[in-house]
């Protein structure tokens, strides 16, 4: 009986943290190594998946990593429940359940580990999801940075509702349902000191009531997505990939608060690919465009909705472009790796 | 804007090893932390949990910190499949979905996550369940141990199977479908270099067959349960508690590999307190055992299956008690807390 123990090739073929970062290392990650030994890799991914045999329900998991666990606007625990619940908002779905694991480093005090539940509790009530199974394991100090929480969800799709990254057509309206940074700029500020932690404060919030606004307009939602690792920048690109378009945003329209806007530039971050955790983006036929939009901006968590960009009409496939303020245009790259580590 | 950052009221309350193994300070955790925040603990803590709307169906979740990754018999990526196929099988479900998710430390040598990619893949192939959705977080170095995988499975229960840790009667007969101790021990002995792992090897195995050969049996089969972390002796003491009843088994009955007493004697342990990640526990009505027995031992993973004991028609309720060998009674605690940290 022997150990299957591998050793490396190379030195240098090691994990590095952009491969979590939800850019290009993470999709070559996917691609090469993750996907071939699933099986999976066919399709385009997406934030949940169907469940086979089932086509009325999705499953989406996620593991939340972020450091500092508390942070202003929220903290871990009700962010793995929001982040969960987006993710099966973004096929189309209510959830129905979630399960709950946690990863605890030895040492933790215990009142912080209350207070997170406590939190991921509220989150999970605030949103009408109930936490239905669970698991907890301990390792020793230095083993993991405090505690690790995974998430998983399952959801009941809309009916009328089945948008994927791969449904943007030619014409669509680009939709973005508020400000985009807040999420990483606040954890990032939070966990060095930089001070502009009292200014802002984390957009984390359940998404899934604007899905449940624009299931009315059925099919002529294509697709759903909500900019969290690598911003606004993955997502688009994302969809232009797998959707083989040409997207347009406008520079003007991207709503930038302030102060995420003083935080990128001290960081030098482009705030297109700061996690948001609170935003969607919907890619809508152009004629359900402004009731979609009116749809989004009836409820407090879409108020600040607006219009960003289009799927241009012809245009490089799979290609992303800016017009800027002064009208010209600028590519906006897939993000190569981590800027922002363990935002979410 | 404030930050909640908590302060521990004491010094001491903070979170142990012990809180993770399975035994009396997890359900401590659960009970008095974990499931009042959301809104749990009012029935019977299961392997697997019923969705809510969609009766048939069944959700569990884990998460593997298995040290080291790879150990004779199996590997982490292996393990995370059948420990949630298991999960699910127990309370009669065959699986018909699983997520994965990674949390992995920046460092890891891309072909050790390969070769448990693989593993991972292959043991979802033979089990015939595939992968859906996945995410992967890298952590810097020190802020994680390697790689730790959460799996979640959704699972289909077999039509007449209900079986539940409250269903044990009075004169059920208590079956084990394989000899017990070799998972915890491998995995201790590989990681201090004990020598044991020469002789022995983890059982890591789907269960999800022997379930299905049960299923004729129906309303027969009381209670399934693999007894992983704790082993036998927690497992025994949750089902005597949550049904109420009191089980007895014969200590001659309990088969222990001769690498697994040895190991056990040097370590001090109790092979009934010990891991296992193949084996299966179940309590079936008296009238259905011999059939039961028959059925589990059709199959390779149940060949050595038999029975161990019975609930008594009388004695303390939520009692477990052992007939030793010379036929003395003694008392099958809840083990407590640690004894093999990161075993799982």
């Amino acid at each position: 009986m022997s150990i299957r123990c591998p050793t490396p090739n190379h030195e240098d073929e090691v994990v590095l943290l952009g491969h979590g970062a939800g850019g290009r290392l993470t999709a070559e990650l996917l691609d090469r190594l993750v996907l071939p030994a699933v099986g999976g890799g066919t399709g385009p991914l997406e934030d949940a998946a169907l469940l086979p045999g089932h086509p009325g329900l999705v499953m989406s998991t996620d593991s939340f990593v972020v450091s500092p666990l508390f942070f202003p606007g929220g903290d871990i625990g009700s962010l793995a429940v929001h982040g969960t619940v987006n993710d099966l908002a973004m096929r189309g779905a209510r959830p129905l359940a979630l399960s709950v694991s946690l990863i605890v480093e030895e040492g933790l005090p215990l009142t912080e580990l209350r207070s997170v539940m406590a939190s991921l509790g509220k989150a999970a009530q605030d949103v009408g999801v109930p936490v239905i199974t669970g698991d907890t394991k301990v390792v020793g100090r230095g083993a993991a940075d405090r505690l690790f929480i995974n998430t998983t969800g399952v959801g009941q799709r809309h009916e009328l509702l089945c948008p994927s990254a791969a449904l943007a057509r030619s014409g669509d309206v680009v939709l973005l349902s508020g400000p985009v940074g807040l999420h990483g700029t606040t954890v990032l500020s939070t966990r060095e000191g930089l001070g502009f932690e009292s200014d802002i404060a984390s957009d984390t919030r359940p998404l899934h009531r604007l899905v449940r606004e624009l299931a009315p307009l059925g099919a002529a939602v294509h697709v759903l997505r909500d900019p969290t690792r690598g911003g606004l920048a993955a997502a688009l690109n994302e969809i232009a990939r797998d959707s083989s378009v040409a997207v347009e945003i406008e520079e003007s329209a991207v709503p930038v608060p302030e102060a995420v806007a003083s935080a990128c530039d001290l960081l030098g971050l482009d705030p297109l690919v700061v996690a948001n955790e609170g935003c969607l983006l919907a890619f809508v036929d152009a004629g359900a465009a402004d009731r979609a939009l009116a749809a989004l901006r009836s409820l407090p968590e879409g108020a600040q909705a607006v219009r960003i960009g289009e799927v241009l009409r012809e245009g490089p496939r799979g290609r992303v472009t800016l017009r800027t303020l002064v009208g010209a245009r600028r590519i906006v790259d897939m993000p190569l790796g981590e800027q922002l580590p363990r935002i979410c």
